[in-house]
């Protein structure tokens, strides 16, 4: 079975994403917020089945833990209402897609952050999603700013409260910004890679795990530059008087495979653990086109880990065994269906 | 010959150092900046022999090009004028290390940049380091906020000025930013990485090659998260209609080889062209310790590149013949002595 740990919906229909942008008009302009459209299940239907699902059949995958569009949660817009309202009619459209195609989504939600914002209604929304909608993990912006990075590091007390009730409910959380509003910042090609990185410092920096040990983050994008700087990270614990990576961090923190190229892949593979890289691919998303190098999408991350030397069970950790084990609510679910 | 193109004088005699705190407690108490300390020559040839020389020494290199430390430019403390004070006592001191080692160390110099100053100072002092010092480069920061990101990208006009003077002076610069003063970025192991994955995007969205032709930049620390993510920046390149990185960016941009580990320098090699590298270690500087893995220093980027398979004459390149072509100066001042 192969599980992709990282997929969002970035093909949901016109309707859905013209509301936000009334919903944000509405915000500004002091009216009332619109009410949310119908949508009908052929249009969610449709916008799966030539997407994501059709990719999902090609590539030969079989499942996919989905997540609203990343990009677009922009927890830096409007106020914490507006957060709360945006981040609801998301998680709601994901479970309708989950309803649609049970055997190949599962659900992970977002949470209605706002920068400076208390993490009360994403406790809520989080738990709402999890017992309600049956999603199985969520995703935790480290910046709700946009780019601005003006909330405190993730091992802040701040941050606490969301991270009680992932230990309370099993869940894990993909580290993931969003869009950013700094022009400096490219999202998916600086903001998006260095939140990775600054994620990974700070867990480094920090003891988080000492208080929640059973706590698992997932960093995407291959662990940003982590890997690449495998040394320097391994130095800088050692300089900050930390214990050994392998136990300080990687008891609790995976990295997905979202890394378009071949030799990332190896380099990811060659210093992490197979025990902490999940699959996944964050198709349909940041890079939509055909490597001319190999005629492939470069986003169909499959083909790398398939060229990548592994045994069968360490293939099998990789392509479903991790990712049930970092979701187990994924593991129940799938158990129930005698899979 | 062996050319290190990135060094910091980390290792400043102490009364250096203690000035520029007083320099900063006396604008901040508004009392006039006390007199620059006297620094025997004795002192300078002390904090080198026992550091940086020794190392070169140990690890057979031959040169290095050298600068005040990064960290401690902090262009976010204090105003232009304080920027101003503490660039030129940085610079003149690199000048006094290059008096008394000629051989061995060249000088890149601090640019007096503050946040939202106009770079005019910047352009003075860095035209005072080349024609009167014999400079080589100078280091440029893309935020000198210290983490904030309040300043435009470099791709911006704003950077024009400068970029307009390395090109009269055909002198380089290397991205470098300095100490982080937002509590989610460590400095060196977040905040550096950061900054030069986000420049090399920068120059991906823009166009400042087009204006600036001859312009070359060094983006140190192997590039950031680059390498590892070469086939996301060559999609999104692909995506943002560019031209291919090889020619869009690759002809003005080079990386340096601060890549603690033999997986991440391998990688670099296998995906960035050789005429693109340049033989770097950043020592003594981020990452002290010696890797349990290997033992020898993490920082040794030396070992790495030896044990990388390359003809004698790429190696040549890496090592002196791609610094002597982005930096002109050294070239000639190297031929000027017959080597």
């Amino acid at each position: 079975m192969i599980i992709d740990c990282h997929g969002h919906y970035t093909t949901a229909p016109t309707a859905h994403n013209s509301w936000r942008e009334s919903q944000l008009t509405a915000f500004l302009a002091g009216r009332p917020v619109p009410d949310y459209p119908a949508i009908s299940d052929d249009e969610i239907r449709e916008s799966i089945e030539q997407n994501q699902l059709r990719l999902i059949r090609e590539r030969g995958a079989d499942m996919t833990i989905f997540s609203p569009r990343a990009s677009a949660m922009a927890h830096h817009e409007g106020d914490e209402l507006v957060s709360g309202q945006w981040a609801r009619a998301c998680n709601n459209l994901i479970a309708r897609v989950v309803g649609l195609f049970p055997d190949t989504f599962i659900g992970v939600c977002q949470l209605p952050q706002s920068p400076g914002a208390p993490l009360k209604s994403s406790v809520a929304e989080l738990e709402r999603c999890v017992l309600e909608l049956g999603f199985v993990g969520c995703n935790l912006n480290p910046d709700p700013s946009g780019g601005k990075w003006t909330s405190p590091p993730l091992t802040d007390r701040y941050w606490y409260p969301i991270f009680e009730k992932m230990a309370e409910l099993d869940v894990p959380a993909m580290v993931h910004v969003s869009s950013s509003c700094n022009p400096n910042f490219h999202a998916t090609g600086a903001h998006y890679i260095n939140a990775d990185t600054t994620a990974f410092m700070q867990l480094i920096q920090g003891d988080l795990f000492a208080d929640f040990p059973g706590l698992r983050l997932v960093i995407p994008r291959g662990g940003g530059a982590v890997p690449y700087h495998w040394g320097r990270y391994r130095g800088l614990a050692d300089m900050l008087k930390k214990p050994p990576l392998s136990e300080h961090v990687m008891k609790n923190v995976f990295f997905d495979t979202c890394v378009y190229h071949q030799p990332g892949i190896d380099l990811l593979f060659q210093v992490i653990d197979v025990g902490n890289i999940l699959f996944g691919s964050e198709m349909v998303g940041a890079v939509r086109g055909i490597d001319p190098e190999t005629g492939h999408y470069f986003d169909d991350t499959k083909r790398y880990i398939d060229a990548v030397h592994l045994t069968d069970a360490d293939r099998a950790r990789v392509y479903s065994g991790n990712a049930r084990h970092a979701y187990p609510r994924l593991d129940t679910a799938l158990r129930a269906r005698g899979r």
